[in-house]
């Protein structure tokens, strides 16, 4: 944590002095990262550069999954009559409609798809059959071991390690976001016209914030190590 | 991504060629982390500087969470008998007994107690009566509506933003990790003795990598985004 960013102990409160180094971003250290990324209440309506986004888009796709399966999708929605559409189905929350790009984590359900998918790929890399089998086969075993309930947490789940690298993602690269999950994802499914094994499952608008971050509140290590 | 990293766009492969960048560490940049971070198969058994722990764990305990409320506990398991003990419980993969530290991310599902806690830590703050009543009323309501199915399930996406931040953070601070499914939470609650609401969710080994990443194989960008 840099001088800038003051842990007080007592309360497990870490609260950041100075609210312009917020928006630098480039060349943080992870750590300062995860200082200063804050769910952020209200966007300035500003557009982030595209070129900024697809390095956003990259941090995610890159993300760890169980078995690499990636079992998400996200929709963009940039556009303000989406996002205008979208508002009363997120209890019309400002950061909906003030932000620059709305991204909606969806979790793919579909795991048969997606080990299909993931052995074309490992066809097309050039590894070998044997290999190939073994790792397709052992995934296969395993998907026919899930219910549908089941199916829907593992996929949730997995997206959370992306909706991660995308806060801390879009921090690292100098503007803000906010992970959400007030809102109906029937309501999301339907206006985004989402096929049934699309599940909206988390928000993540981002831009650039015109709010000031609240202190962060943590429970002391005590509690959480043990 | 630095030039020590290709990526492979046809395939959508990504090839780290020179090994020696990986336990670099410190000051990387945050898409070099996760172009970097892999899910290490073995570790060299050396252990981790105490204070390179500590490290981690305040990054884990600054992930983002639903509402702020942290469901999680972590427990820290660095004594080889307990290694030893677990390993048949994880399909005696070689990183549970090779790792310097054992993170055994369990997600909490008291979440009445924990939106107690939280609002101690409020009144603690300093924050003022009303703020306190109408944060503390909101959640309770929302925590009425669940069943012990969502309760387990919302907790369990929480922990992996948390599960998360310890990949990223580990590669960050200079080690590697390993985000792992592969093992009976079941047999991990009794060995470990956890009590009922702390359900073990995924593991993450840390240490010294001893193996060679494998290319990062990742769905197109256009098969992500929509």
């Amino acid at each position: 944590m840099d001088s800038n960013v003051t842990c007080l102990h007592k309360c497990n409160i870490m609260f950041i002095r100075n609210r312009s180094i917020l928006q630098k971003g480039e060349h943080m250290e992870f750590k300062d990262i995860v200082a200063k990324r804050y769910a952020t209440k209200k966007f300035d309506g500003k557009k982030l550069d595209e070129k900024k986004v697809g390095e956003l888009f990259e941090l995610i796709r890159f993300s760890a999954s169980s078995f690499g399966l990636q079992p998400w999708k996200i929709k963009v929605v940039a556009d303000q009559a989406t996002k205008d559409a979208l508002a009363p189905a997120s209890w019309n929350q400002p950061q909906i409609q003030s932000c620059s790009h709305l991204l909606v984590f969806c979790a793919n359900t579909d795991i048969k798809g997606l080990i299909d998918n993931y052995e074309n790929y490992m066809k097309k890399s050039g590894a070998p059959a044997d290999a190939i089998k073994g790792y397709i086969d052992m995934m296969r075993g395993w998907e026919k071991g899930l219910d549908d309930a089941k199916r829907l947490s593992w996929a949730q789940r997995q997206t959370y390690l992306a909706l991660g690298n995308a806060i801390n993602g879009a921090k690292a690269l100098g503007f803000d976001s906010c992970p959400m999950e007030g809102f109906s994802p029937d309501d999301y499914a339907k206006i985004l016209k989402t096929p049934k094994n699309i599940v909206p499952t988390a928000l993540c608008p981002i831009g650039f914030a015109a709010d000031t971050p609240k202190p962060k509140l943590r429970f002391a290590k005590e509690e959480i190590f043990f």
